[in-house]
């Protein structure tokens, strides 16, 4: 089994950060490749940011032309997923959603831990249209934003945990996910802190791929994920050679 | 006072029929402009065309370099509202939620009749995020394409209308939204049919710009559509001299 | 075009401190007219005095014999915006309502800062039933009564500003509505401390109004709001010319 | 124990009806007495009614001057119930919630099968206050008004047998609440054509209300129905030795 | 009429409190018996427990061979009720609805006072299935397990106490439910201390019951309650004499 | 990894069903055993049935002596989930969640068709307390018994068939939910009909057991699902090497 995850920033170290979170709980049978797109922001923090790289995703996607069996979108709570599930056959897993689901199953309720507070509405309605935000406990967010996090990881942490903290003794927070690609491998940290399951999206994205994969399950093309119609697609700047992204995906 | 209403896709005769629509609602002291982006879909039936209509919008209002007092999106339920909030400090009106609140200042609940059933959920969804789905009786599909709808816009009334009828005496709504910028005109065909308001969104968010104007409000920049950090985005190929896409909006 | 605002008590200070909001906030071409019923309470702070103040607005309204084009209940939440809604054609708006949406066209999310702890739930229900409650972040009370707030409109400031301080600050509201209608004249005060949006019922209903109006939108009378079959309504002493209101609105 | 029981109409045939119900389903002990308002209308099928209603209700309620330990509101979802729990310190008890409760308390859902199709939000709007709508399967109008049913009470037997036969059959509901007090009587000829619990709003109330005063529970008086304040209310020709409706509840 | 009320866990005095608040809060004319299980916990805390009264419930009220009018399933929020509903016709209260329906009869909204903060999310989903969650202002614990609240009812009075203070002046909650059976005889300290009205779940539940009985109604049993089909339940070491549990209660 | 399943009745080839089904949907390295109770009823298809089979269940797991990764509660809906997870630390997953949870990651929408309209609240309840109830277009039955599809599956197709097709043109479903564990196996036919994935909940329950515990996630147990503290549980005729149920899990 192959899945690709794809970075929603042009980010090197961010992407290798991704790449080695799949690396480390993907199955031992499951290849993971971890793309960033071809252009777009170095780091997604807000709505505009967002939507370049939902295109940037789609374009990188769609530009890749190996045989793959599931997508991860690395980006939490970020644009682009009902896009791509448009585009190709295979599963999209997002990562935000993805925690969720994985918290959902070991625990009673959940909290967020996430970078800025602006994007908080961003992750509640994210996890509102996922139809999973009812055993929500809270969306807290550090004050880091995703360039700081990228820079300095360690020194994220106190941040992190002392939110994660807040969130389970007043939110009554269960399990605790990690709100934001970069934060991957702070799980034990918090765990050992807290006492409580920490999820990473990455992990929780390839797991969920390779379980949706291995029940031989795509994506619903019967009307919402249908593949788009051809069209004519003028002055777009996209990869030369997606075609399809300029002609629909027929 | 002058509001900026911008076409989701390339069509030229779209942009028209916005145009002609913003003309016919605006006040007197009102002056229109319509425009459509430099790039993308001729037409925006689904996600994947949304979002690379998103990048299109907000790229197409910040090339726009005279002075203004709102923006329209005039796609019905497509993505890029908070994205261009981020932007710009000016209102941003967006036609599917400007046509719900108009029904429910004059209706106890009102249906919103779109093109494909395809569109439904992003219409849903719309509404939902916007938090103005409690009095939506029904979001029902007439079967045509936004591009047929183009092609042929008479032909297109019975299938709407039968749909309005349905949604009025089936499912109780006692106003009927128009969900696609092509069905502008039609409002008293409809209206004069099943004797309920009938609501067409360049319209309404013309006239709700005007009023968010006329009262001295702007958009709230204190955490959630605060400008963008500045950023380098590497390679996105938008239009030149739209050097706060390239760097984040200072 | 020419707007009535009904005030929902009968004090003759706080109807021209209506009078003057709607002269602050009406577009040029717009006539404004405040009203106070003829009988009821000197101040509305219960729904004791709120269904007294309903029967005496309705009862204003219709011995109002010149023409109009819209009318603004101009009581924070008070009952009898469905009840005028019957008995005429123009659009009714209520300054509650109005508020909340106007911030929503601007804010992700908004709090009401109103007079006292014992008008909080009145103002939940207004907005549940409104369908407008989901972005409200919270409903706070000064514990200023609207008489107390009539008698020193300066000295409740403080109380006001504070409590919106706490709603932008610990509830994420993004725009603050102020919950009484003696409250007008605070925005400036409020938006220059806090940075957020302030939004006045008043100035928001009658721009609503007249964007409602301008769309040539009427109250839908297909069901919930047709006009009341004639009926008996004996002993009843309202205003003696008020037949409509003895034999129904026919 | 002694339960008043106010007519929303000043039917006098009505009355009666609600009289005998209350007869049918009190308990041994416990003495009933049906009201109606000295003034207002005949019969209550809007809201512009039933504001009138709503005062009517209040003042005849204060005029009565003998003790009583708790008030049931005999008019189907109308106004006035929070008006009469500041105003008074026992239980008063409204007819559609009561049947809801009774309902629940027997049945896994429920449904209303009212008069006319204008009253359905109305009845909604009681439900969803009350916070008891989540277990109601629908609300269904006869299209009889209630005038029509005083007329000719059997004839309307077979309209609401109807929509109750669709309400178990299609909308799962597994008990019936007769939405109007004039249905009184037709419980058992629906229940031996359904098979389904059929609930009496005015025989609910009426226990109910005998519950509440055995616990020896009254009206919270701490926030939301404190007494009134004092206020000066001006001209307003209510019974005249009303006192307390014209000075506040004090 | 006659009333049984059963136990959850196997503690005689536990089982001599409900005793006690059944006698106090009945009618004269009420007789009462309170049951407990054969086997069982001797307190219940948890799921695991609470699955294991169930049946314990089940089993002994099926062993109750003499007539009885109505059942009160007396374990705050514990599971069980609606398998009896199918089991019996007579009614079945179960205590933590009963007291959610007592406040909201007279107050605004409420919270629930309880034991242990791991019993809050059982009492949640019990209110949220009953669909009497949305007047709940909280569920608060008090830190005391029901055992040391069985050992020493006086000493937990003030945990109680001082939760339910919080409820009020932070939650804004206006009635007070007792989240256990053993807190029966605390009503009186809560009340003369904040000044609302407090509910034992026992005495809400024996009134309630009385209340359905009164009005002749049985659980419905057109679907969701109907009694189960005949079946083969090999190995199952319940009360011999129950051969209805043995074989479905045909 | 090794994966217990456990059948919540009695029956031999139901449990061999899901024996089958765990076989074909295990990753390869995955060992999977499905046990069924020693007690209790030979199908489960009420709430009295069902919290037979909870305390079957629990008895069941606790009596398996071996090691294992994970449990699968292989009833659809029943209750026992929660109980389970306070006396393990390995994940439950019970699987109507599962295959909701599936359902959700390829599609908007998703139905589950059952056996018994009698079984379908139940469903809704585990849904919605699951918290995965928003995107669940409808839950619809076959009208065939758990018992009549074990003994005839391949009668039962056509009905199941039917009801999904309703689900699909009618509620929009863009997934189906076999709701019965004893449904495996009508996948491919269900797919092939209506062109929309269809989840079988077995083995969606053990691949998502294989991604949790992949993800080295365990249940937590920082409070509702903590350890029950020891108690007397006295007179239960459970297994008895299963000192744990007797004495609490400590």
């Amino acid at each position: 089994m192959k899945i690709i995850l794809v970075n929603v920033n042009t980010s090197e170290s961010m992407t290798e950060v991704i790449a080695a979170g799949a690396r480390k709980y993907a199955s031992p049978g499951t290849e993971t490749v971890a793309l960033r797109p071809f252009f777009g922001p170095e780091a997604v923090d807000c709505n505009f940011e967002s939507y370049l790289s939902a295109v940037g995703v789609m374009d990188r996607v769609l530009a890749y032309d190996e045989p793959y069996d599931a997508v991860v979108l690395a980006g939490f709570g970020e644009h682009g997923r009902d896009g791509l599930q448009e585009l190709i056959e295979q599963p999209v897993i997002e990562i935000c959603e993805a925690s969720a689901y994985a918290a959902m199953l070991v625990a009673r309720s959940y909290s967020v831990v996430t970078t800025l507070q602006r994007s908080v509405p961003a992750i509640e309605d994210r996890l509102k249209l996922a139809g999973v935000s009812d055993r929500c406990a809270s969306v807290r967010a550090s004050g880091m934003s995703t360039l700081e996090l990228d820079a300095d990881p360690r020194g994220a942490i106190r941040g992190i945990v002392e939110e994660a903290r807040i969130a389970v003794t007043q939110d009554h927070a269960e399990a605790i996910c990690l709100g934001c690609a970069g934060m991957a491998g702070l799980e034990e940290a918090i765990t050992s802190e807290l006492g409580v399951p920490v999820i990473d999206g990455i992990g929780a994205a390839v797991r969920l791929a390779e379980a949706v994969v291995g029940l031989g399950l795509k994506t619903s093309k019967v009307s919402t994920y249908a593949a788009p119609d051809p069209k004519v697609i003028t002055g777009w700047p996209l990869t030369p050679k997606n075609t399809r992204l300029r002609n629909g995906a027929g």
